[in-house]
């Protein structure tokens, strides 16, 4: 899983089915001092994260095990919003 | 996903079959400033995006959740574009 | 595989249900030399595994394979602590 | 997918049954005007690509995807050349 | 898969029952120059590699399927030697 904190959304009206009606979140990817690494990236968010938290992301095949599409929407998702982060104990 | 932005197409005439009559297009990742980060890889392209146009991309099997195709094709592709990028809004 | 420090854990009250209850390590990427390499992330352990102890991290679908989670969770988890390391043999 | 050159080959006599027979070439990434990006690695190639030429290449599972082995063969291999690029239109 | 050069070995007691019994080998990431990439990782040994030796990577799915396992053990393993490279032909 990697940190991140949210900084935005996108808005998309031309795209999947599997991503109509999901919040779509532009992350930055930090660490655990806030600062960010690597590039930003488009992740949907399962459990409300706003603008300005940190959250934890997966990727890949666990993204789409956050979401619970309805039957027969083969889902195109591969970053997730799994988590927001409280606190980071160091 | 990533945000990107595409540039181009590539044209091959000798290809696996899952790839036959299919957009390959160009695309370089960018970030919600349209800044361009990492290097430019080649998605399928599921949406009707054109060149100048910022996408959403999805790599890995999310992208093979995005096709149809035909019943006995395997499909070996990686890296779909799932939707055209209207506005970032941060 | 990779070489990780454990460098503290992150706290999260609101996250997927697969989450609940798991230790969340804060793991740095280092090689044999204990020189950090690449970006922090976050580690669910299965091994038991402290602050300042050396690692073996597994990504993807093998973080999954690490877990034993109650029936009919589906575990969205991406990283996960798979060993402690004692020595590095060179 | 990923733009790459085709620069060599790896000659392995030891290695596992189901990678024996095939062409194991070593590939340079590149953008779309050639320039070398990221490191090289190595593809099987399911197309009949020669040094010198531009391929696009595919990692992980859809990277199986593109191989025809014998039953009860269990493919290892994570990258493979899925086509000949014969031109990039920008 | 990568090319790479097998540096060491990790020695873990507390680990994944999966990992129990297998050889847990530094591996150096290289180009075909045999110059040092990317940073080093650990990768289950399933064709006799010694250490100073070249060898080819496989990550993920992949390199579970290079392992014959007992029965009811579930691989969390994501890197692999699936070769040993006896040349670069350039």
């Amino acid at each position: 899983m990697y940190m991140a904190k949210v900084v935005g959304s996108v808005v998309s009206t031309q795209k999947d089915p599997s991503l109509v009606g999901r919040k779509l979140m532009i992350v930055q990817p930090v660490n655990s001092d806030g600062q960010s690494v690597r590039h930003q990236e488009v992740a949907a968010d399962s459990v409300g994260a706003g603008v300005g938290e940190y959250v934890l992301l997966v990727r890949g095949a666990g993204a789409r095990r956050a979401s619970q599409l309805d039957d027969g929407i083969r889902d195109v998702n591969d970053c997730a919003i799994v988590g927001i982060i409280d606190r980071f104990d160091k």
